[in-house]
């Protein structure tokens, strides 16, 4: 059995996995603060409590940041507040089988692209729609690691003018695709905050709501160009949208469908398929429990 | 010894290259027209010609287009009217010792990483800044290939405004960082066409003429554009560029690099070099010979 532990914005999700990618059991843990030695703490805590009912011979962590040397002693997450802190130094002398730590967002396509809708791939991309917006890619078998800031797909810059970014930049995909940036684009076609949460706009856009329509519509046009740039930089097999807009897939997905087609480079290639997520928040989990078979 | 192929816009450049990446004797040839069969039997005569004076244990041939079945059996170049055309088979009938055949810009870049500035490294892009872009990554020391319509970083889309591309779509790089782009903006600026080549650009630049000055910065703050989005990839320890725009590195090497670093996601992460291409025109004819290096 392998222990996945998803480290996200508000809590910690963690699960016990088996070999088939089956979470056994699962549980999360709010978190009032991410003081690095309290996170610590209640990481080896879980294990603890799960290695006395379960054979955990992996233990894998899947951070909303940089791991900038690959294995766990430099990880920064800007919304934790963490700078360079050694996660795995401090985990591996209280859990005593190997520790793989590694981004969330690669964990989610490690977990989609072996035991979800991105299976049997080589070449996949996986971006998460959330808060921000996350990527993770394997090309060839093999993922792209976070190491040295790379896989940071949702600042990658796709546009001129927009919202200013909160890495500095103006135009960065994650301005255009992200739950905030759906919800600000609503709000701001008001003029008045109406919305909290980009759910709201996709229930309004389902009853006709003509400045619902008019955001999904913007949404889709932006994360088309930067599915564009995916297939124009290693051209995926499948790209696989995850987080929570993702849950919205069913009801935007020809809007993004067409404007992608309209894009394509090459007309006669077969690029990838457009997915959403099969294991959804699960898949940070089942992910973090795998990130040692893409080390 | 190896035999490097490079099929250009106007030309077949081509070459005997040692293992030291050496070229030994280089020769090329205008190409009156692109019909296939009469290419195929140049380079025949090519092979035919070096054989019988070196020993030739493989055969490199780098293309301007897709190879889409990462063999040569599928080979499209908009510019040559090519459309899936079976290269490799039409050589090994004649041509006995193996055969490679990959993108140009791709060879480009494995010349520079085995033999020129992005030597030693395992992460390293090229882009080739010339009537169009061009692009190869090797990440983790294996090569991205065009395969499936991948590594055409120049139709990554990172703007909203800008000139139409050839592809359709509107605020590709190329567009932006292209020879044909500077010499388009240059004179838009004026209104006439006064200048046909970028080379006419940088050398107004060097004597303080305002408009050349104007088109180097769009330039370079677009070409910083497309290194951000490189870095928030993959995050190559190098990038080089290379084609004709690349011979004035020096003079916008300043001011490209202040741009680029303006842009960086994370300031405490070290990015890759940006350097110049050491090999000039000669790395598309050793990257083709070591073609066979990375398949």
């Amino acid at each position: 059995m392998r222990l996945g532990i998803d480290l996200g914005g508000t809590n910690l999700a963690y699960g016990v996995v088996d070999r088939t990618g089956q979470v056994v059991v699962r549980d999360q843990h709010a978190l009032p603060n991410y003081l690095f030695g309290d996170v610590v703490t209640l990481m080896i805590k879980i294990y603890q409590q799960y290695a006395t009912q379960y054979d955990i011979i992996q233990v894998g962590i899947g951070v909303p940041g940089i791991v900038a040397d690959g294995i766990g002693d430099d990880v920064s997450c800007v919304n934790l507040a963490w700078q360079n802190q050694k996660l795995h130094s401090a985990l591996s002398k209280h859990i005593k089988c190997p520790i793989s730590i590694g981004n969330d967002a690669n964990a989610a396509c490690i977990a989609e692209t072996l035991f979800g809708n991105m299976k049997g791939h080589q070449n996949t991309a996986l971006l998460t729609l959330g808060t921000g917006v996350g990527s993770g890619f394997i090309i060839g078998g093999k993922m792209v690691t976070s190491q040295r800031g790379g896989a940071e797909f949702g600042h990658v810059i796709i546009a001129e003018n927009g919202y200013r970014c909160n890495c500095g930049n103006i135009g960065c995909l994650e301005t255009f695709t992200s739950a905030t940036a759906i919800i600000r684009h609503y709000n701001d076609l008001d003029g008045v905050s109406t919305v909290g949460n980009a759910a709201q706009v996709f229930d309004r856009y389902q009853r006709g709501d003509d400045r619902a329509f008019e955001t999904v519509n913007w949404f889709c046009e932006h994360l088309a160009v930067g599915i564009i740039n995916l297939y124009n930089f290693f051209a995926p097999e499948v790209v696989c949208l995850a987080g929570g807009v993702s849950r919205a897939f069913p009801l935007f997905e020809d809007t993004l469908k067409e404007a992608v087609n309209r894009r394509v480079f090459n007309r006669a290639i077969q690029y990838g398929k457009i997915v959403q997520s099969a294991l959804d928040d699960a898949a940070g989990i089942i992910g973090a429990a795998y990130l040692s078979e893409f080390n």
